[in-house]
């Protein structure tokens, strides 16, 4: 058979070794081919799926490498087959701070000498020859392999090599997969640490997983204003009389308490009341225009204390068991140091002046932005580094980050790489209400948690489909949603015209839906619901201009409710992560009803929710006991955390009725009959991410 | 503001370039992050897709580049913005081979001067300095543009710096947007050229498109054994024979022949009729135990005739416009030359003996299986890659490849892009029926169709749900089914019992769900039904291990339907292609009911099938009109092509009636009313891939 003229060389090169047998696709979880970390809590078990396959009836072994970042040698976990070529393997946690991981895989003629052999064995077949090629490939394997292993191996090759020429095997085949022989069971152990790997397939580059400190999950956020703490009306706060506030907001079960912007106040064009363009002497002004003659954001407002005193405040917070978040909004007041020092980082109009903010019609005049454009880009990123460093100086590791859309994507890439670097316990919350895709960028880049577009999802059927999104692969990866029903921008509509049951709802939400949430925490106990003017989102005679006096003590507040939503949370697992959320079909449409369980946690959460503030709702609620892992349950307690009542609830339908006159939500646990729960679903092996 | 201590150098390098504000994400089609091309046909015009988007309020531009491989220039199409930062660009396959695309980013001065300017007009601000910002941005795009282009923007910039000044324009500025000035939509086509792209931003590598021809999307096969072609029974058919079976088939609308093995067939352990392990003198053997003392895998059966009698047959396909395909089965016949010629392509065991093709407990006698893992693999991949140069040297184009998954991966890929490196318009069919992941793959290294499970999916639901699988993102890009009611191994269930009526449907099906489609033709006209055994799905006295000889004008047989149905293909542009499929519902499951419809054509057809082979079936069935692009139309016509009926139709349900004595399937054709018909559904830019 003489080649075509055709033939001679090749036109396409082949690859350096042609026999790597094994494909490895679809590496889960994975961001954008691997152009970002995917992110795990310190502690957990980091689970890894593949899709890992070969040509033929072969066997395949496979392999999960993992390393920390910088460590030289990586350790390896064993992956098992899920069946339909799927693979998963899991390493630990342990540390803060990035991990490496790829999978390996390879064609394994030990594992399939094996399988073969039991499946002659099982069909009859003469297995001398069998039996000497076994022989053969453990003789190798031992030749790789040390010391006993090596000795052991050996010790296998004369036994088959004995075997495949005894009449009295070779005739009862069976005796070698049973006891004590049991062939196949011994040898493999023994043999896979010295499989040869020489044609073993590894991608390209490695994956790596960002391990964060447990509050980037699980963390209950309180926002006020220290300027509002003063207990005399009209009187400037201090962080002294911030202090005082801290045990009620500790009692109240937060552990988060967020300071908006401490720094000093800009003059020009400061705003006034109600974000009046004029202001009156001794207006306060915005946090948010930052800068002045006594510095800009490594100052501290003068009329709140010193430094000292702001760390006198954090060590208190402490104390108490919590921590302080600081807003970090990288714009200036015309009064801010930086306008002078560095004014190339800010964009100039052909006049001389400095641009201000402004999205066309709007113009924000109390302060200018910052251009990422400038020339002097490097000096720029440092400096806005350190700001943050700064603070970390003085303890803080969390920050609330102030629209950070509006800031180039490269620098926050850098710049949250760079402060990890620094201290891999910080944490950035990223403020972007904008487009899904921006939104998710910036927590593809690093952000640790995000604002979301809870406060205007009010229905059911709305928050079933944003919890879908949110919860969705290609988000769930790498964005902590954090849920607010209130910020000092945003009073919604709903709260405008719910009233009290409105706030209870929004709570019980934020804070069952998922495990970050936050609220503007004085106007939220107090139930403040007084838009500037109709139509808008803004509170009427808002903390962001002016200062306010709260009698959080005064009758009807929703303290002691949010307190026991609080407990609730920390007492309740599958309340503390995002994943294990399931909706609930009811007749009541009104009616929402969902469910959270944990992996590896036996605890089982159902919220029922009547999102009608006025009326009592009532009607049948079907819990899907088999996503519920109570599959064959036929009754069951249920323990409202919330009203504290007991319920035997059955198989099938079970009535629910909600007062929003008395409270328009249960949060049950539900409690385990004595027999028939097994745990909960989605442990981890059993439930791949694909 | 003196810097922390703790500022001072990063420890995380900083980008080249800071300011490259654009991201860019999600570009489609791409298959596994780029690691194969995605595919298209020549004469298509191709779409991408992409997420662009920046930080800010700032607008960006946004281009498709492109280039053959191998070419030095890139091309540039531009992109348009759908809507929440999803972009579409697209540019025409003009030729075979492989193209090169990348989607770039920048965010644009000018576009957002021109768009900041119209909006302050608007909001009736002062536009003075806006005016000679204008002026600044484009006396720099003056000095990167040539000639006339320079000159023109040079005369702009007078301009703008004249009406600056201009109290009447000041006073009145929405002049310069009106005739005659219209200034934005003159400046931008203008400068658009000359845009500053320094700080553009392109993803770190291109993706790819393979350019395929029509035929790898669009074909009709008809499979039979030349053996089986003389006039005379029991007589071995020639090529000269088969030749005379050509315009029948050619009548019947087939545009592929496929001729199972043509080689020379081993004597050594030589099948018998019905797979019998014992053969007598004269059984002809399975074609697929390939190579005897004849020759290997580029000789001709002698009985079949010579290399030449192959090439007149070749001729007188095309004369008649089909093309022949060939199979190529790679493993040997004990008798093979290579196995003499290369025993180290072979599995050795330690007797010495060659492996045969096995798994357990099955035993493959008459074929030796290649070794993709010898160590003469390099030798053994142009051995096996000469074979298909040798035949296509002979003329022929298209091949079906008898189970890929059990040869290795990596060949595959080298070699399809070696053979298209040959002749970019060479076609492989795969037939791998194997576990979805490895079907799948093998399309991914260069497949151009594949085999399915379509056999087997017999009920509406279960051919949705096929279809669903098959057209899901990470499976249409690269995976082009072949369907098949039968081939010489599949006669299936529904086929030994349907009778007439299910083997009309299945053509139906098979001919409608999918462009390439092919019947295993004389015992699929004949309607055989007779298995081997009960349980089996082998054809009694099956021609892969005997001679048979077939009365194909005998009485009943399907011929003319099946004529009916290729040219219902032909004539009709969705049934050529896999895009658009939809399906509807029905009052009677037992009806299937899908529509077609293909971007840029207004043909639309809807195919009903009555499932159930013995009862007359008939229902409500229920169009989606605006899927179909006939929102709001009240009354339209269907035009049945198969048994030639016109229907008037109205709005919601309309009712169909099918006898399987008579005809178990309609094809209709919506004729469109005189006015209110748009064009048809999905068209690309409105339609993305998202």
């Amino acid at each position: 058979m003489s080649p075509p003229s055709s033939s001679s060389a090749s036109a396409t090169p082949k690859p350096k070794e042609g026999r790597l047998r094994v494909r490895i696709e679809n590496i889960q979880p994975q961001i954008d081919g691997g152009s970002f970390p995917a992110r795990g809590i310190v502690g957990d078990r980091f689970h890894v799926e593949a899709d890992i396959f070969a040509d033929g009836h072969d066997r395949i072994e496979a392999r999960l490498l993992y390393r920390r970042l910088g460590a030289r040698r990586w350790s390896e976990a064993p992956m098992e087959l899920l069946g339909n070529d799927h693979w998963v393997g899991s390493f630990d946690l342990e540390e803060l701070g990035v991990y490496q991981f790829m999978v390996e895989g390879w064609v394994d003629p030990v594992t399939t000498w094996c399988s073969e052999l039991e499946r002659w064995i099982e069909a009859g077949a003469d297995i001398s020859l069998e039996l000497q090629e076994g022989a053969v490939l453990l003789e190798r394997a031992a030749g790789r392999a040390k010391g006993d292993a090596s000795r052991e191996l050996m010790g296998w090759v004369e036994k088959l090599k004995g075997w495949s020429q005894d009449p009295a095997v070779l005739a009862d085949p069976e005796v070698l997969l049973q006891d004590p022989i049991r062939l196949t069971e011994a040898v493999l152990p023994l043999y896979l640490p010295w499989a040869d790997r020489s044609w073993s397939t590894r991608p390209r580059r490695s994956l790596s997983v960002r391990v964060d400190r447990e509050r980037a999950r699980f963390s209950s956020w309180y926002e006020f204003f220290p300027r509002s703490t003063s207990a005399e009306a009209g009187v400037h706060g201090t962080f002294a009389d911030a202090a005082q506030a801290l045990p009620r907001i500790r009692d109240m079960g937060f552990d988060v308490v967020y300071l908006p912007p401490i720094h000093p106040v800009g003059h020009t064009n400061r705003k006034g009341p109600n974000n009046r363009v004029v202001s009156a002497p001794g207006d306060p002004g915005s946090p948010w225009a930052i800068g002045g003659p006594e510095g800009g954001h490594t100052a501290v407002h003068p009329d709140l204390g010193t430094l000292d005193d702001f760390r006198s405040f954090r060590e208190r917070a402490e104390e108490l068991g919590m921590e302080v978040a600081l807003d970090v909004a990288f714009q200036c007041s015309p009064d801010h140091p930086w306008v002078k020092e560095h004014p190339q980082w800010f964009r100039h109009r052909t006049d001389g002046s400095i641009r201000y903010a402004e999205n066309p019609p709007k113009k924000y005049e109390d302060i200018y932005p910052i251009d990422f454009e400038t020339d002097d880009w490097e000096a720029l990123w440092d400096g806005l580094r350190d700001v943050f460093l700064f603070w970390m100086d003085q303890g803080v590791r969390i920050f609330r980050v102030d629209n950070p859309h509006t800031k180039a994507f490269p620098f926050w890439e850098w710049l949250i790489q760079e402060l990890l670097a620094a201290d891999p316990g910080v944490i950035l919350l990223s403020e972007a209400f904008t487009r899904p895709r921006r939104m998710y960028h910036l927590a593809k880049v690093g952000f640790h948690q995000s604002y979301t577009y809870f406060a205007w999802r009010d229905t059911g059927p709305e928050l079933a489909e944003y919890m879908r999104e949110l919860q969705s692969q290609g988000v769930r990866e790498f964005f902590r949603p954090n849920f607010w029903p209130n910020t000092p921008d945003i009073l919604t509509e709903t709260l405008q015209t719910g009233g009290r049951p409105a706030f209870m709802v929004r709570l019980v939400l934020a804070a069952t839906l998922t495990a970050n949430y936050g609220i503007y925490g004085p106007t939220f106990e107090l139930l403040e619901h007084i838009p500037r003017e109709e139509g808008s989102e803004e509170y009427l005679d808002s903390e962001k201009y002016q200062l306010r006096s709260w009698d959080l003590d005064r009758p009807g507040n929703l303290t002691e409710f949010i307190a026991r939503v609080n407990r609730i949370r920390r007492e309740n697992a599958p309340l503390q992560r995002n994943d294990g959320i399931r909706f609930h079909p009811s007749d009541n449409e009104t009616l929402l009803v969902f469910s959270k369980s944990a992996p590896e946690v036996e605890d089982r959460i159902v919220v029922v929710v009547n999102t009608d503030h006025r009326f009592v709702q009532s009607g049948w609620i079907d819990l899907d006991l088999a996503a519920l892992g109570l599959e064959g349950v036929g009754e069951y307690q249920v323990h409202d955390l919330l009203a504290g009542g007991r319920y035997t609830w059955s198989a099938g339908p079970n009535f629910v009725r909600l007062d929003p006159g008395v409270c328009p939500a249960h949060i049950f646990r539900i409690e385990a009959p004595a027999t028939g729960i097994g745990t909960a679903p989605g442990a981890p092996a059993s439930e791949p991410h694909a």
